[in-house]
């Protein structure tokens, strides 16, 4: 990439559920916006690509039922470690992925690697607040480390915290600790070891412990969590307010008078559903790594696959890698002291 | 209690945030079903009990703020904890408090002990399905012990379903873990270690881990997991329903016309209020002790504190304790077999 200009985005085009439909569609919507892409996917899918937008051919791919450690390691013309390969080479400035998030999480982890001191990468999701009228806060970790330290959560904090600033535009973002009661000593061992770190940290706006109900208050930014409670909770979540949301509408198919409410009502639902949408965040982001990358939902619309790119995007643009970088080395996270009684 | 007679339960009156009144409602209401209670609580604020209710009167509490075990320890004449002799010393055959989890479930542990062989008792919530006509799931455990080793997580899995079967009547009941993948490997090491045990255990009815979309779709009847992951997930599901409810009810709000939507949209929409009301459900229930222990929510309603006592009682009514103490032999998931290389 020559000094000055914007970097493409690596786009792994495999694993969309919609296929190619949908990158064409990506594609046609970001070239309006300057925003080029390094494709990687199959030529016959995928045919001839809107200007903007470069075919790097290939037909292989890891799916989602692969182990990705060993299926990253034995496939590298897969389009997912192409890709990845493609950010660490310098020709792309970031790279987004649909497909399988543990080979996407591999992939850029073996390729891109960490940021100095960085124990752990983090999986960040944004989740939005239902009703507040587009708000939205950082979950992490989701899913990349579902065994953690307390010092991997103290990091996934700092990580949490730049992006939010850097990417976000949120000023000195509001950090929870998600457990299971607000007494800084409520909820694991760990948990309690990690919330007397945070409290303790300076570079940390830390608001303690949220729990869940809190959370839909808009009582934090950022909130840190191992990757197994993560992404247990972000599904939940997830499966939580479709349920409810399916409920709404099977009770306006239940009779005329109802349906007719449900008419009238939906137009002034349209907020509710675009802030309950999982194609308006872009997908998570992959957060401690030397370059961007992003992780989308499979089920991910054209502009689904748009908005992480651009997710993408202004993360390069914004240099979310360096003041994350930045930002650990001036806490001292980044210095990787491990506790005594725990194995490293 | 003498032979052949329903014995009463033990009502903690004090936690209640709605005070004297809720009490008094439930009482007139269980008064009517034959269900007599043994009331701990202040004989200033309560005044005269109906018909079936009985005073024991006392000043002592323990709040939410206090550390339970030894609040528990000091205070004998705490209403909770004379709830739990109560039902230790055989005058009541069950308890229920809606004051602070941990001081009832702490109360419960030291009176009534834990059936024999039960490393951990657990607190399981009955989580309801949005829009499913009324169906639940049961969740263990939802907070009785934040850190667990992969053989409580098989006891839980007898526990739900001993429960199940005999008080919820569900013959065979779907068991799942919870995890953040479908495939037996996935999760922490001992959530893949209790994996291999449940499938192997011929005496539960194991579908497999689920995931957060899967428990929505009515994939199981017991979902298995920590104390900690599933404090935070209950109420993050009881959260995430109420901000999805609440953007409802905004939107309803917003114009004349949505208003007008709303209005007769509503009958239809009673089901899934009352799907999610709190209080339909009467609350949680400790499993794994030699009584029967249902912790109600503070905000609960007349009606929540009798629905809580009607659980109670059915319980009792039905042997659960006895069921799931048989059942727990037969499947040898009593004999406490500890991992060789996990401290005890």
């Amino acid at each position: 990439v020559a000094a000055g200009e914007r970097p493409p985005v690596a786009l792994d085009a495999f694993g969309i559920d919609e296929g190619a439909a949908v990158v064409l569609g990506a594609a046609r919507i970001l070239a309006g916006e300057g925003i080029h892409l390094r494709v990687f996917g199959s030529a016959a899918e995928l045919g001839e690509l809107p200007e903007g937008a470069e075919l790097i051919a290939t037909e292989d791919w890891i799916t989602n039922d692969q182990d990705p450690v060993p299926a990253v390691r034995r496939t590298p013309n897969a389009s997912v470690v192409m890709a990845a390969a493609d950010v660490a080479e310098g020709n792309s400035g970031a790279m987004v992925s649909a497909g399988s998030t543990g080979a996407a999480m591999t992939a850029a982890l073996f390729a891109i690697k960490r940021l100095q001191g960085v124990h752990r990468p983090a999986l960040a999701a944004q989740v939005p607040i239902p009703g507040s009228g587009g708000r939205r806060f950082l979950f992490l970790d989701v899913g990349a480390n579902v065994e953690v330290r307390p010092q991997h959560l103290i990091q996934f904090a700092h990580l949490g915290t730049s992006f939010t600033e850097a990417v976000l535009g949120t000023p000195n973002p509001r950090v929870a600790l998600l457990s299971v009661g607000e007494e800084p000593k409520k909820g694991t061992a760990d948990v309690a070891e990690a919330h007397a770190a945070m409290a303790a940290d300076s570079a940390l706006n830390f608001v303690g412990n949220v729990e869940g109900t809190d959370l839909f208050q808009g009582a934090a930014d950022v909130v840190v969590t191992d990757g197994f409670t993560g992404n247990v909770a972000l599904k939940l979540m997830e499966g939580t307010a479709r349920a409810v949301t399916g409920g709404v509408r099977s009770a306006a198919r239940s009779n005329p008078l109802a349906a007719a409410g449900g008419l009238m009502l939906r137009p002034a639902l349209g907020g509710l559903r675009s802030e309950l949408d999982p194609n308006a965040t872009g997908g998570a982001i992959l957060l401690g790594l030397r370059a961007v990358a992003v992780v989308a939902h499979g089920g991910s619309s054209a502009e689904g696959i748009a908005n992480a790119v651009r997710l993408a995007d202004r993360a390069v643009t914004e240099r979310s890698v360096e003041r994350t970088g930045e930002a650990l080395r001036a806490s001292g996270a980044n210095r990787g002291e491990l506790s005594a009684n725990q194995p490293t």
